[in-house]
């Protein structure tokens, strides 16, 4: 399936979904928080669990303009008792994915991978994105822009594992994937170059059946057909990728950065790997910026 | 000095110089390489040496429709004898600047860096660009994405230190400098952002008076004033950076690809760091890349 955009993505998730999802919300009371959680109700995208001082989130339901009984409310008295509560909720299936509302990062983290959680799953946690380029005719994956900064091989293995079962979640089927790099040739003096054409052998094998990996490639023969005509670059991949892997932190940064800044980009992520999607937007976004990682988590968790 | 675009720099290196600059085409039986040569010579821009078989070299500018007269042509043989006779041409400063046509890097570079050639200074050779980004006001520089693969800090100083000299001889002064990364803060298990803020603070010092240097520093803060703001970063850089300073070739790489191939850049590069300015760019680029690299040449080399 293609996705030409996020409104595509939007009605996608509110029309084919054989049951709506439910979020956990954890430390709900938090205004951008809730009017993206209400908004994503609304709209017939998910139900939401509200996790946090029961009587703040009414009140700040009642400034958003938004009926209290629409939501299930459960009270904690601190963000980390909110955590707590959250990772029981993912334990009793009673949730189908977490987000983060006011509580830091890392006491979200530590609940969910406590070993009363039922987020674990032994694989590694990693961070995946859908971008909407205004070029390109499709959204696109991006993975590991937050998480892992430096991954060794075993470690991008995964991360390509995470985002392939991502994106086939999300509907994309099968995923043409790319790792990039600067060029398309090993250079032993870059060890990125080694790794991707580890992985590419690795896929050959039969990896992950039913998916194109390529890689090393370079940023413009993975998006366009053109620039692979024209260096003679044979794959089925040049202008039609769906999931780009950086080799770390920094490249998938700045990427993405320059894409949102500079290419006039949307994108939304998530954070992959445990038994439930998490949505870690900072504290400092607006609503609209939470909404969308919404939709993504909304459209991974399984029905 | 703000160049809003190519043109502008185009019609500076046109009217502004003291004299035309001269560039040494080294193995110049190149169709693209003359067509690119010979505009800029009609524009005003420079004169050129062109270096080769002198008569393959008359025969391509005849099809060309260009007088052979309007040029200097010196014979040489094969492409590793134009490449010496272009070093010779440097050392008697008869040149201002080299051009790669038919010939290998590798053999350019060689002939270049012989200790008979006049280009040594004893400095890092490293790459410069130029880039012109459709929502941005003005050109902005880009270093280093094509030669130096993971420089540690000595090498960032001198990175730093070439581009900055490059910047100001085309007239950007006095350059702000950013130091990209993926955040603002120095994080132990990323290098890069301790070099950064180390350059940051040997600028302080005085390393490059006259000149500001801010990192480690997201490509948002750098490049958009509005995010700056709305994260209380305060600093001259944002929104009106002049450079941008890459931790690793490869975020260079993918980062000036993503502006090319999905945020509508024109760019190109130069090598710096010799006594004159090197024009590398690919045999298979068409003669219209190679004309705005000559211009960046001629813009930098001394007059």
């Amino acid at each position: 399936m293609i996705y030409p955009s996020f409104d595509t993505l939007v009605e996608k998730v509110r029309d084919g979904a054989a049951r709506r999802k439910v979020v956990a919300v954890v430390a709900a009371e938090d205004d951008h928080t809730l009017e993206a959680v209400a908004q994503a109700r609304r709209d017939g995208i998910l139900d939401a669990c509200l996790i946090g001082r029961a009587d703040k989130i009414r009140t700040l339901l009642a400034g958003l303009g938004e009926a209290a009984e629409d939501f299930r409310i459960v009270d904690a008295e601190d963000p980390v008792a909110a955590a707590k509560r959250a990772a029981e909720l993912v334990r009793e299936r009673t949730v189908d994915f977490v987000m983060k509302g006011k509580v830091q990062t890392a006491d979200l983290l530590r609940a969910m991978l406590s070993s009363e959680s039922g987020m674990r799953t032994g694989r590694l946690l990693s961070h995946f994105a859908l971008v909407q380029i205004p070029n390109y005719h499709k959204l696109i994956g991006l993975t590991d822009v937050a998480i892992n900064i430096a991954p060794d091989l075993a470690q991008k293995k995964e991360i390509v594992e995470n985002a392939v079962a991502t994106m086939r979640a999300i509907g994309f089927e099968p995923p043409k994937v790319a790792l990039l790099s600067s060029a398309e040739t090993v250079n032993p003096k870059m060890p990125e170059t080694a790794e991707a054409a580890a992985l590419t052998e690795l896929n050959r094998g039969g990896w992950l059946p039913g998916c194109h990996v390529d890689g090393p490639i370079s940023y413009d023969l993975a998006i366009s057909a053109e620039s692979a005509r024209i260096k003679g670059y044979d794959s089925p991949l040049p202008g039609d990728v769906d999931l780009l892997v950086v080799p770390h932190i920094s490249v998938g940064n700045i990427l993405l950065k320059a894409l949102r800044y500079s290419a006039g980009a949307a994108s939304a992520g998530i954070v992959v790997g445990g038994r439930v999607p998490i949505v870690l937007t900072s504290r400092a976004v607006e609503a609209q910026d939470k909404f969308l990682p919404l939709v993504i988590a909304a459209s991974v968790s399984g029905d």
